[in-house]
């Protein structure tokens, strides 16, 4: 595989005129081509702005380093920016958590492997042995942590001390353990979780039963960001399925994993793109 | 217009063998040749079964109102069925109460024009004067019955009697007014709701500006038969529409229009059509 | 309603550095805030560059014609662009053609009339006599030009001269008849025309039926620009529904007004808000 | 895994009064509970009648061969009925032939292993050794039978050889050669195919570049039955993705994988619950 040699800037910054010119000469006056640019603003009186832009680096005046100080100077001061520049030389580090259910994880190991995703896997953590054999034929480290509510501390140190220097994006591709707040402050806006309803509705256990038990005539599923306050992270990705009342709980459940685990693969591809912006609690997803 | 030959049965009973063979001996021993046929059935070990059956009048051997009795006695007591039969020939009345939005109204409005719909249209009853003349130009009744905190028993005793003996079914074209449970138990599965969002998520009032500030991708549409509790009827049909963080709220709103007159046209048609039972707090709807 | 004093435009060039960059300082320089941008390009290296800007003409500091003359000599000729600019405060014509079906010319007149679509229905014009009452209640113009093998060249004048000066886009909402060359050549992209199947599955004649004939599982719609080869022109806009064994042809002409009306309403809408550029035989179009 | 005791019949024949009570009383009468029963007419009157049953076999009173025989001699031969029955007890056996794209086979061996198919994977054929590894890590047998123009007919020779008593079904995961005519007769109807469009568009090579060729804004994939008229054999189901302008080629076939593999493995699923029936070109679906 050649090198990636694209770079895509992230802006957050309060809205006003010449953003655009601004960030636009600065990368034609480093020699860096810009080759997609999407924007938003919330109220161009007044309201939020978000940038996305990919960039390609071969002609770029100076190193990656010198580029973000000068643009830091430059553009980023004066306009209040937040901002965060990445660089497809740099692959992303993904860690995948899992219990038993193998439907997520395979989706994303599978489109890992044909090279649908920015990102490297370097591990799979369950709390189950179950899933070893699946995962080690992709090739891929498996770590089975067991969960206990007496060791459930211990597991998430053990957890962490794996994760260590090896994950940019935690995926929680099913798994069924409750992360405590000190594990998710750690990665902020870097786990995500796939919810097997269409949030808001039917957060908590047993969404699928939820849905029956209401009858209603889709069921979904919600790729979100991990926050302290359960199944309530900014959402990155919602999709559904009819349904009717010919489907049993065990059809929804069926008929839910093909929904799971395309939106949470929809979801870990943007985030790893760098199309995903976190404001307040809810998410600027760039197409 | 021709008249309609076909008849419709709809049944639903504790699930055992033989329902099929004695319902369709039934038909065929009375000259009522079997057109479509659906059943379900929550379990086959003692759940509950539910069937919908269309068959042709013309060559049957007797009265409607003798083969309903013969019915009863042959079939229905025999299997302690709850059933009912209706007739193409007699076609449905449909009342619509709306406010002031005309999306949902003027959809039914031009369906039932084009013949779309099993019924015909005898009145539209209003809260607000507004759309009187967009009414009128399909030839079709207009009342005004303003509604204050202090005149609402008076009002709903008016719709009442307005509604007397014309209106098998009632619908709610975004009528903004919360109906009594009085009112309510006068027509009991008669009336038919859109609630504009994806329910059971977003009860209540300002369902867009609730989805907008939870950053849905999906917004969505309920139509729904109306019982004493607020939005909480047995659901017809539910469909959603994609969006994004480029929406504003009004913007979402005015998405939100196409799906919820869609999915109104396409609950009142299914009932109509004598497609929907109610079992529970659920539906069959039998396609 | 107050004056929009948004302007937009349309950017066809050769790929290069620098785009972004010249076309947004023109802007900030001139005091035109950029509130939307986006672009497209078919490869960086060599390819063609599409861009669609949105900027507030309050508090440009020079005339409209005046910016459009500065605009070319300064950034147009430079980059080889073709380009355009179009100002909501000139409110596009539109003219609407159709035969006798009324579905997808109410859905128009409808969505004109709530503010959706950002056009003055000028007039329509029928082969037919039939919906001039649903179209003089919108208050909009209704000529009948009725059109015979013999007659054609004739009706075609009549209509020439009706729509002169009064339609910057003409619509074909299911107008029968078949526009010649010279017609079209008068309105080069700017006649959309919804066809009633999803092109190119189904060119000419009855696509219901060969729908039917073939058993296909979706049926759909699409909206394309009129060109002299029928039924080729560039696509705007498709969408499918799922159809099954179920439905006769009526049933599908029944479903198929829906996709028509809801896919040529959408196509319009972005003609008119200057989001569709075409190059080749194909559409860029800019959500 | 317990002994699935259901049993389906499938019935195509003349529609006429009373086949539903002969059907239900040849049933009822030998102890076969009805669990399911879904029918269709293309006309009531002078139409094809086609009905699929589901019934559990624990009660019946007799073989499975002597209800066939009852059956066929009394309602079958009255009625002139084309039927099957089959039991879910003979578990279908199911051969899978791919080339070198692994994602349609890979869906089809998961879904098998979850239990979701009413298969038995028998093996894997494929012209080129690639994907052996694979497959074995499911413990499914994979045979290389390399095709040449030259050898073609001894390859096929060998795959009929191998499949001898070892396919109800043979399922071309985008296997890219093309069968003979003396293959096809072998497995009337039992050879069902993905091809990578929404036929009939794109009928043929490289459906994807057509598409992008084409511009159109949507790509589908169709399964159907194979047969000796390529690409135009009885669709069994299809569906479609939204596409724009900024897909290339390459993203088309990115995003075709994804759409190709679910129509795949729903086609197959209900082909292997008997849900499809085929009359002239065409399928009947029972859902």
């Amino acid at each position: 595989m050649e090198v990636d040699q694209t770079a895509r800037l992230l802006i957050t910054c309060p809205d006003r005129p010449g953003i655009v010119a601004a960030v636009s000469n600065f990368f034609y006056n480093h020699g860096a081509n810009i080759t997609a640019l999407d924007q938003h603003s919330t109220d161009p009186e007044g309201g939020t702005f978000f940038m996305r832009l990919e960039f390609q680096t071969p002609h770029i005046d100076t190193s990656c380093s010198v580029l973000e100080r000068t643009f830091a100077d430059a553009v980023g001061e004066r306009y209040s920016m937040d901002w965060r520049m990445s660089y497809g030389a740099n692959r992303k580090k993904m860690a995948i958590m899992v219990s038993k259910y193998d439907h997520a994880l395979l989706e994303l190991l599978w489109r890992a492997s044909r090279g649908e995703l920015a990102a490297d896997v370097t591990m799979v953590i369950s709390n189950h042995p179950d899933l070893a054999g699946a995962v080690e034929s992709f090739d891929v480290e498996y770590h089975h942590v067991p969960v206990t509510p007496k060791s459930k501390a211990d597991a998430e140190a053990e957890v962490i001390k794996l994760l260590d220097g090896k994950a940019d994006l935690v995926v929680l591709a099913r798994y069924m353990q409750i992360l405590s707040a000190d594990f998710v402050a750690q990665y902020p806006y870097q786990i995500i979780n796939i919810h097997h309803s269409f949030l808001p509705a039917f957060v908590g256990a047993n969404p699928y039963r939820q849905a029956y038990d209401k009858g209603v005539k889709l069921i979904g599923a919600t790729a979100h960001y991990v926050t302290s306050e359960l199944d309530m992270g900014p959402i990155i990705e919602q999709d559904v399925i009819r349904v009717s009342h010919r489907q049993s709980i065990r059809h929804l459940m069926e008929l839910g994993r093909d929904i799971e685990r395309n939106i949470l693969a929809r979801a870990v591809k943007w985030h790893l793109e760098d199309r995903v912006i976190v404001y307040g609690n809810k998410t600027v997803v760039f197409g």
